[in-house]
């Protein structure tokens, strides 16, 4: 339908009645919603609601990819997976890389949407505009790394690419993902136990299409253009060298690394869990996802103890935060051995980690003993306490019951003043990084519509001070130096609003915030317009883009507000809100939640006092069935 | 999905499959399309193409009310039904008043998309929100009367409402119409033998939901004003007294009343078949559609002749022309008599008209004779043979079988030079109008994307010299005096395309052009736009609205344009072109299409030398994809 970027096809899959179709996408979607993040949420909008269970049959598992996906746009590589989430009862969404994301285009289709619930195991094949619904039998109950094996083989094809579950999907786990080429994840939320739930194990996909380009010459000048800015830049280096972990010593080092269950800001063995250590021990190879030159994914193989021999991916940052500093776990050995056997029952290592972090605190405030834990012992840096509860955790039994629901349910459970330890935001734990030492990840978590999340809002300017100059491009000088100072809680509120509409475009385009879009500012407003107008052949200003990214924004919110949602909602665990940070950098630091988010609500235009959202700006973005819908509900300030 | 003015459900019925599903209808669309004629371009736009045959399972037959059907707004009692057109190849609309439209409304329904083909005869029953594909072998074969006869009994409810198909439309006829209420049609462009193909005879609906209002006080009040004017307009004692008929003499005194095959403007004997004469002699009731005051229908029974004792409605002033002044009949009982044949068995009367009145100028000229017309005696006037024609036409036999397929197939087959006197244009017959005789009428037929049509542009403003006003409040001034005089070329262009951007946005919201808003001009674009946002809620300024009217006209052309339309069928018979009108009020005049056509393009933006779209101008309404696909096939300026 679209000459560029787009194939035009919505699969729709119904697991319970086997049935198989087709939607198309419109100009009119593709203009508002521009793909991926935006196609998600505005189909949930309209097709889940107040009365849909997160595990239900009519929940909708929706995958979407975007224009630029599959097309020579630097790191163009990630897909977006959402549906309502069993973690938190809201909009839960999740993406991941690796290469599922252009083998859909190339397969011809724009998204997936499965509804329903298959009486027995399935897996959907999806080979060039044919689509099929397979037994599974014979791979339910396998882990991810034998599933992803098998289907390969089954298939007959080595570029088939797949996305499935493993048993923590199965088993229904709240933070259950959906993992690709073994540790490609789109972890959180808990959509792996909505694919559980349905049935559904994995998703195979080969395509041999093109994706069509509208304006080919100037779009290959665009992306050699953003190439050359791209390799001179000058955190290439260390991305390509150690993924994200990089991040381990530098956060380490400003007093944002979170440790024993976000106690502390600074982990004292940070640096034996490194990238740098990593790097130097383990590293044998290097790879990345379709259509990257940052390739920060390193190839790593245990050498010596129980798991010598195994090889897989690098732990990210987040892992070597949620299964380290925050575990009080300094082996690396271990780490990444326990990242693989997540990866493998498809379990996402910020909630799996945090959830172990909990216990143990709460093990330490003597909240729980043996005989709550089934003889367990959660001392910090337990390591076999650690690696049993993963297991028990995936496969629900024992003392990982209460924890695969997550902190805040385990919590209720729990009881005995349990809650103040759990560390979440909307029933999702939160990740690596400490609000208290960058207080733009304060309210970046308090208000991402997924629960705790650092990644909505993408607020990095100011990460370690080396974005002034990208601050001072996006909002000139008036809130220097404030902004890019990390401890300073004023303008933060309009970064995060900034960050965030910025961060649902390129998530619906979708290309890579880690490698181009955010952090390095790469390509921004003007670059993404041209990019999109080039490859789509649809004309929006750069207002419009802006706006469609604000769009989606407001709809994932409306989205939440339809489920209840208020200004209560938007908050943090108290351990940000009342005590400082005991020692480091950011010692005595605690996070301004409420004068930040007055700034951030002003910024998008909320009410400050619901945090709901004004019937004129609804219209403002043609959402006027939400707005209707919000007001007979009496969800409008 | 909306609070008010759509249900926000689409109806798709596979008749190959017997699969039934819903789509939803977003406020994207909603915005963009508005409605009924919006909806059908755009759907039809996307689902078929150069590669869908007319008469082919993959041709879709859809039908659509708007936001303002089923509300207290005046005379919002119609429905639009468009498909690929049998008749000319490219696409075709038309729509109909009654109660069928209200009611999909209260059943829940926006529109019907019906795809595919089914094996045996079926009738759609959607009741409340439900819709079931049923047997109709027993109705098949029966006329249309008898149809809603026998279902409305079947149904048990007195208030179900019924749209079918007669004999004409199950034997392919390619004027055959779909009717409802016995009378109402929907009857150009053939689109019953697009139902009769699929094996559709009929749609009965029911239901009982109210159609919501945004603004229910506000709303009420617009209509209240409405209708004070509409009261107090000078032309609604006509109307409601005589109907369309009333303009028999009206066009008859000015030499626009088309007489001999468009021979002539003028017919002696026009007072006898007049709404005058009709209402003095036959009137036994009166009746309207739905939410009208006007009621324009005037119910008639035969008291003498062979039908006497029958009675059914007053046939409408295009039927008086078509199978009066166009034949040369003046026999009231006769005409009345063969409208309601040509209702039974589901037939156009202006093609029916058309063609049988092209028959008899062949005659006239010795192109045919008994040989060819298996003895029949086409001479103006001949009665006998016109009934015998209507029947053959309906049965697809003898010479009717060569007519069935209009003037210009049957000009095609008979050859001999008869073109030269097949009234049409892009394969449509021309109804009731002389363009010669009233200028804006000649651009109008020449550019209707349905072929020769009045009711497209619905250029009225220049009907009879009573809506100078009315253009000055259009227009201003400026186009004073000339585009006021229907003699005049000048201005004319200018004139249709606002008059088509219009009737666009009234045949979407879907109100009825006679009873309100075009003629007489009771509301236009400030109250239409009030209208719309107080119903839907959807904010549209005046200039969106607007804006909606042209991109739902722009994309119509873009279909034609993409089946491979371009200047030269813009154009008139050459009747119309070169030959004067030879007698009355307007004797010496022709169309000077080719300077209306070049003011026409201009003022839509249009290429003058290919009759195309320009890219820019498609972008500009968000018609990207359109863009592409033309662009594609090399038909861009």
């Amino acid at each position: 339908m679209f000459k560029g970027g787009y194939t035009g096809s919505i699969l729709r899959v119904n697991l319970s009645t086997l049935k198989i179709s087709e939607d198309s996408v419109t100009v009119e979607l593709a203009r508002n919603f521009i793909g991926g993040m935006g196609f998600c949420m505005r189909l949930l909008y309209c097709e889940t609601g107040p009365q849909t269970k997160p595990l239900s049959p009519e929940n909708k598992l929706v995958f979407a990819v975007g224009p630029l996906n599959g097309t020579i746009f630097p790191s163009a590589s990630r897909y977006v997976v959402a549906a309502k989430s069993p973690a938190t009862g809201l909009i839960g969404y999740a993406n991941s890389g690796g290469f599922f994301a252009s083998e859909l285009k190339f397969a011809g289709y724009d998204a997936i949407v499965i509804s329903g619930r298959a009486k027995q195991p399935v897996y959907l094949w999806i080979n060039d505009g044919y689509a099929e619904i397979r037994k599974a039998d014979h791979i339910w109950g396998k882990d991810t790394w034998k599933t992803e094996d098998i289907l390969r083989k089954e298939l007959r094809d080595p570029k088939t690419r797949i996305a499935c579950i493993g048993q923590a999907g199965e088993n229904l786990v709240s933070y259950s993902g959906i993992i690709s080429e073994k540790s490609r994840a789109a972890a959180r939320c808990g959509l792996g136990a909505v694919a559980g739930y349905k049935k559904l194990k994995a998703i195979a996909v080969r395509g041999s299409k093109k994706v069509d380009v509208a304006t080919p010459d100037r779009f290959k000048e665009l992306v050699s253009e953003l190439l050359r800015k791209l390799i001179k830049s000058s955190s290439i280096v260390t991305k390509r060298k150690y993924g994200t972990a990089a991040l381990v010593n530098i956060m380490n080092e400003i007093g944002r690394f979170p440790t024993y269950n976000h106690q502390k800001g600074v982990y004292p063995k940070a640096e034996k869990i490194s990238a740098e250590a990593i790097v130097e021990k383990y590293k044998i190879g290097q790879c990345g996802c379709y259509g990257c030159i940052v390739n920060c994914n390193n190839l790593l193989k245990l050498k010596s103890g129980p798991h010598a021999g195994l090889s897989g991916d690098q732990p990210e940052y987040e892992t070597l935060c949620g299964l380290g500093s925050q575990l009080g776990i300094d082996d690396l050995d271990f780490i990444i051995y326990c990242n693989w056997l997540c990866d493998q029952y498809g379990l996402d290592t910020i909630s799996t980690g945090a959830t172990i972090a909990f216990a143990m605190e709460l093990w330490e405030k003597g909240i729980i003993d043996e005989e709550d834990t089934g003889g367990l012992n959660f001392v910090w840096g337990n390591k076999e306490t650690v690696e049993k509860t993963i297991h028990l955790i995936a496969k629900r039994e024992g003392f990982g019951k209460i924890l695969s629901e997550g902190v805040k349910k385990a919590a209720e459970k729990i009881r005995k003043g349990s809650g103040r330890y759990a560390m979440h935001v909307k029933g999702l734990e939160i990740p690596g990084q400490d609000g208290r030492a960058q207080k733009s990840m304060g309210i970046a978590h308090a208000t991402a519509s997924r629960g705790a999340d650092h990644l909505t809002h993408c607020t990095m300017l100011d990460e370690s001070g080396i974005f002034e100059n990208a601050i001072k491009d996006r909002f000139g000088e008036k809130y220097l130096p404030e902004m890019a100072n990390r401890l300073e809680s004023k303008y933060k509120g309009i970064m995060a609003k900034e960050c965030e509409t910025a961060t649902a475009v390129v998530n619906s385009l979708v290309t890579c915030i880690g490698a181009g879009s955010m952090s390095p500012p790469i390509y921004y407003w003007r670059e993404i317009t041209d990019a999109y107008r080039l490859v789509t052949g649809i004309e929006l200003t750069i207002e419009e883009m802006r706006k469609a990214g604000e769009r989606i924004a407001v709809i994932r919110r409306a989205y939440n507000i339809r489920e209840g949602l208020d200004r209560s909602d938007d908050t943090l665990p108290k351990r940000f809100l009342e005590e400082p940070a005991p020692e480091g950098p950011c010692k005595g630091q605690i996070v301004e939640l409420n004068e930040m988010l007055k700034e951030y609500y002003e910024a998008w235009g909320y009410d400050n006092k619901t945090g709901w959202i004004p019937k004129a700006r609804l219209v403002e973005f043609g959402l006027e069935d939400v707005m209707q819908e919000l007001e007979s509900l009496g969800r409008i300030p």
